[in-house]
């Protein structure tokens, strides 16, 4: 491992103007962000109330009353307050900028003059670092760091940067191996990530030493929460945490010793993140090794083939290898965002396409389907098959929504998917010394500065729609460098073209890496073949035994009820069935679809009894999916991944 | 309906010596209720505390100290006792009529003076039926009754009955109708069959009419829970009962508009059997009705095919039409009991086998897997598909034991277990005037009392292993009656012989009548068709499509691990495979496997990856299949009720 971990394109430089991710990505400013500040305000009708704002206000003295909402609540605030960084970082806009400096007046009134920032903990008095296992204090702390550093970077103003020092500094004070110290870290990690941002954005090396204290004094025996100054024996915020082992929190067992994912799935992939972090900034093998380790296990044993990851609700969680139920996961927005997050800091420590492979998996599948195509409603919980009927009458599956909400009591998910979609453009493009990586092959246009000079590409494709993807180049100087491009680990046939001559190419973990002295208007063309295909499970995963999915690049589909009548799992599939692709353009904003054949049951031959009946009949039947991502946009209905194979 | 409701044989007038039922049958005197006696003296190591007589102790003031267990603890004992008096009632066992006394004694002195018992209530000094809706206190006494009536009918006894009648007395006064009375209800149904039975033995009407204002005041509108005196808005005894609507307890709308089966599993069918109770006392046709629709709901729409039923673990309830997953549901062996229950009333009052063949399904599937063959381990929860692996690390499962247990800190699974096994008899036979039905094919022999005179039988059988059932005649004299033969509904073809020739026979209602004057040594034998079968499950049923299950008679089979490996659902069985009858005398005290060919997936073959694997090759298997009542008695390991059709 070198000096050369990969770095951003900055967000102002990547000008995203595609077919498919721009549905999304101009809610953000459309929509999605004044709806936020609507929704934080507590003004949307019949949404659930958010409190944020107003909770800002009261520990600020400008208004009375008593806390809203959860012990984490502030973390809405700064999520929206980072997604509008990363949204003033693309393009200014005077009124967005106006309202988020109204709330950072507001942080910083609300601020103690100690540095301590946190609206639960201040206006009920309860004593601060209490509760590290389930208090929140930390995790709020991080969400704020990282708010900051987005805000910073895109407007450099310095404000809330310095709210951010203050507090982080009160928390160095605070916490760390020395004597006299609290020996503590948080339940739920994600202050050590947004502490190695801070770090790299000040340039103060405490940051990134308070960060790796967190991470490495996790697990410790014995264990911090468990001990006398440890909260895992008192009153309770949340009372199922009464049930919940150390593993819960990654904290069972000291970080070194920690090989397998285990517990709360958001806690697990943003503690890898800054993991990941760490092995980078202190060069350390062994940690990153120990990385990788943790991502394979979730990669080949713990994740949804929609990138999802939290097989059980009850802890939102990891589970064991290979379970991987359909209809009773939790697979939340916000656990899919975490693996993309630590995925992608992977690919910029080892250069390796598989980490990118599966950042793509997460974001057009999960990242996507947290959020309806209005901008305004919201899915927490992300199941591969779902029956509304059972879904609302069997408190087994009480976790899944039918419909996507407005705004949730815990709202981690709506904010975090924002955040996600308005930095985009970091998942999309790397650079280093004089290599421009490219990993999402989205329409769009970049400026980056290598060290040979400045290169500036128009990436044209409609993928994966189509599996062509143009790459020209449009700056006007010739200049050497290197465009490294990905090649998805699906794509069977990949063939590229420069300047229309059909190159031969090597593989490097993953990368078809092309270097010349690129003139202005060289072209490189490449295909990826993104035919639909049958995907077969590995046969651990006993839910999906006898199941295959259709997959379209990295898009995987589904069947809706609106599309395919009901009982979508009486419908067998023959893998080697022709699937047409069909483009429809008033379906959901253009859409394209599947269309293929099947069969399935015959329910008016059925008989009425409940058992001893006879064999069932099947009829054949047309059948018609659309990309996972997009379901339930139309109305509640029975979905489906996993389909029976013929 | 007339007035001939059939009547049970006294237990003592069934003698049974069974292969298959004495395997259990004779735990119950030998091990079960001396080791439930110690259970409850907390007196067995390891098992989770009972606190039982402590509480009696306590209450009687003869010991200082809290109440221990849950707010129902005193059922436990009750329970116990119930089932010492169809003990006591078949063979007379002075030890256990001296332990029963005095526990008697006990509950005689924790009695309070106006007649009120309930140790939590007594020794904690809350205030009586402050919360009805989880308060468990009406439910406590319906048991505290039932155990009163069979111990006096047992014995002859009568101090526990009158303890109970002051009980009963004194609730009659606190609840009804009238104005100054309490209008409410058990949250628990339970007290109302207890009172039919109370006023059985005893004769007393009112107990029978605050039976029926029970069940009629039940779900009026406003809702009694719902409203001030109600409980359903202060302090709960168990959290989760905040969420829980009103269909939790059968009291969303009036008992009169109820016909689908809603809410706690156990509650509903206590209170149905109730509802046949009444509706035969009060020759209610409308009642009668109703019960036989909420019965067909259960059977045709919510039973597992082992008779279980609570199709969820949260709220241990029925959900909605044909939803019947495998492994999360939650089958409570006193649910099953209660089904028994209900299904036996129905018969009774009906004449129709429909009734009996869902008794039997329950008994010998259910009732049985709730009880290890040592009948020290105990099954609360009955899935049809365990993996031990899933289940322990997959907290969706988390009411899923891999193993049964000694005892539970809520007991109400294995004292019910004991009793429904100690008065088996009530279910095997019944009397009209001069009829006689034989209901469950069971080695016995019984003596009953018809309007020509005394019948004495000899029923010789080894049912389910094999279908033929012989009835010998074996009193002195002839005499004129009728044999009613349940002919189970699976029984494809049934052939019967009286003394040795063939004879037609037609159907009435599912029943064989044999009228003649029966002489001395005159033998009906009766064949049913217990061929294995190969059963198909309504389609509606999502969980079940592509899938067979295996049955002979009532048993229906399972596979487990430790006969044929891991990864049983990657198994495919064809239904027109020949199933070979194996009895293995060695295997669980005598046996009768299945053995049949199938395909399983060969795991050597099997690719890494988690997803984009090819597609799974298959190998020959030979399988071997047991009653899914004997699983688990060798371990724990993986355990399949469905199997994948091939």
């Amino acid at each position: 491992m070198g000096n050369d971990k990969l770095k951003n394109i900055a967000l102002k430089d990547i000008q995203i103007k595609d077919s498919f991710w721009n549905k999304y990505i101009d809610l953000v400013d459309d929509v999605i962000l004044p709806y936020q500040w609507e929704l934080i305000n507590d003004r949307v009708e019949d949404a659930e109330k958010s409190y944020c704002i107003r909770n800002l206000r009261i520990a600020a003295k400008k208004e009375e009353g008593e806390h809203g909402g959860m012990v984490f609540q502030d973390t809405d605030v700064a999520k929206w307050l980072e997604a509008v960084g990363y949204s003033l970082a693309k393009k200014k806009n005077a009124e967005l900028e106006k309202i988020a400096d109204e709330a950072i007046d507001l942080i910083a009134d609300a601020q103690c003059p100690d540095g301590y920032f946190n609206t639960y903990f201040t206006i009920t008095g309860k004593p601060r670092w209490s509760n590290l296992f389930e208090g929140h204090e930390l995790y709020t702390a991080g969400h704020l760091i990282e708010a900051a550093v987005s805000y910073y970077e895109a407007t450099g103003k310095k404000k809330i940067l310095e709210v951010s020092c203050k507090f982080a500094d009160n928390i160095y004070d605070v916490f760390g191996k020395e004597e006299g110290k609290c020996h503590g870290y948080p339940g739920h990690p994600e202050i050590e990530l947004a502490l190695v941002k801070l770090y790299k954005v000040t340039g103060e090396k405490k940051y990134l030493e308070l960060a790796d204290y967190f991470v490495r004094e996790r697990g410790k025996k014995p264990c911090y929460f468990l001990g006398e100054e440890g909260m895992k024996n008192g009153d309770y915020f949340f009372p199922e945490f009464a049930d919940f082992d150390m593993d819960y929190a990654q904290a069972d067992k000291p970080i070194k010793e920690q090989t397998k994912a285990e517990g709360h799935a958001v806690r697990a992939v943003y503690l890898y993140s800054a993991m990941a972090d760490l092995a980078a900034e202190y060069h350390d093998e062994e940690l990153l090794h120990q990385c990788e380790e943790l991502w394979e296990n979730i990669v080949q044993r713990k994740m949804y083939i929609t990138g999802s990851i939290g097989s059980a609700s009850y802890g939102e969680r990891f589970t064991t290898d290979y379970d991987l139920p359909n209809n009773t996961n939790y697979s939340e927005s916000c656990a899919a965002i975490g693996l993309a997050m630590f995925s992608n800091r992977m690919f910029q420590i080892t250069k390796d396409g598989k980490y990118m492979d599966i950042v793509e998996k997460a974001l057009y599948n999960t990242l996507l389907s947290g959020i309806a195509m209005d901008g305004r409603h919201f899915f927490y919980v992300n199941p591969l098959e779902v029956v509304p009927e059972v879904a609302e009458h069997n408190p087994t599956m009480r976790h899944v929504k039918t419909t996507r909400q407005k705004w949730f009591g815990v709202a981690c998910c709506p904010t975090n998917i924002a955040r996600t979609l308005a930095s985009l453009g970091n998942y999309m493009y790397a650079v280093s010394e004089n290599t421009l990586y490219s990993n999402l092959f989205i329409n769009s246009e970049i400026h980056a500065e290598l060290s040979n000079g400045t290169v500036e590409i128009s990436i044209d494709a409609d993928y994966p729609k189509s599996g062509e993807v143009s790459y020209k180049v449009t700056q006007e100087k010739a200049c050497e460098f290197t465009l490294a491009i990905r090649k998805p680990e699906y794509s069977a046939n990949t063939t590229v073209k420069v300047n229309g001559v059909e190159t031969e190419y090597t593989l490097d973990k993953g990368y078809i890496y092309l270097n010349r002295v690129w003139e202005p208007q060289d072209e490189v063309i490449v295909v990826f073949d993104v035919e639909f295909r049958f995907v077969h499970c590995n046969p651990r995963v006993r839910d999906n035994i006898g199941k295959i999915a259709l997959m379209k690049g990295p898009w995987v589909y589904c069947l809706e009820e609106i599309d395919n009548g009901e009982y979508l799992n009486s419908i067998k599939v023959d893998e080697n069935c022709k699937v047409q692709a069909l483009y429809d353009e008033n379906l959901l904003c253009g859409t394209m679809c599947a269309v293929f054949s099947g069969e399935r049951i015959d329910y008016d031959k059925a008989g009425n009894t409940l058992y001893e009946n006879s064999k069932p009949s099947y009829k054949p039947v047309t059948l018609k999916a659309i990309p996972y991502c997009e379901w339930n946009n139309r109305g509640k209905g029975e979905m489906i991944v996993w389909m029976r194979e013929a």
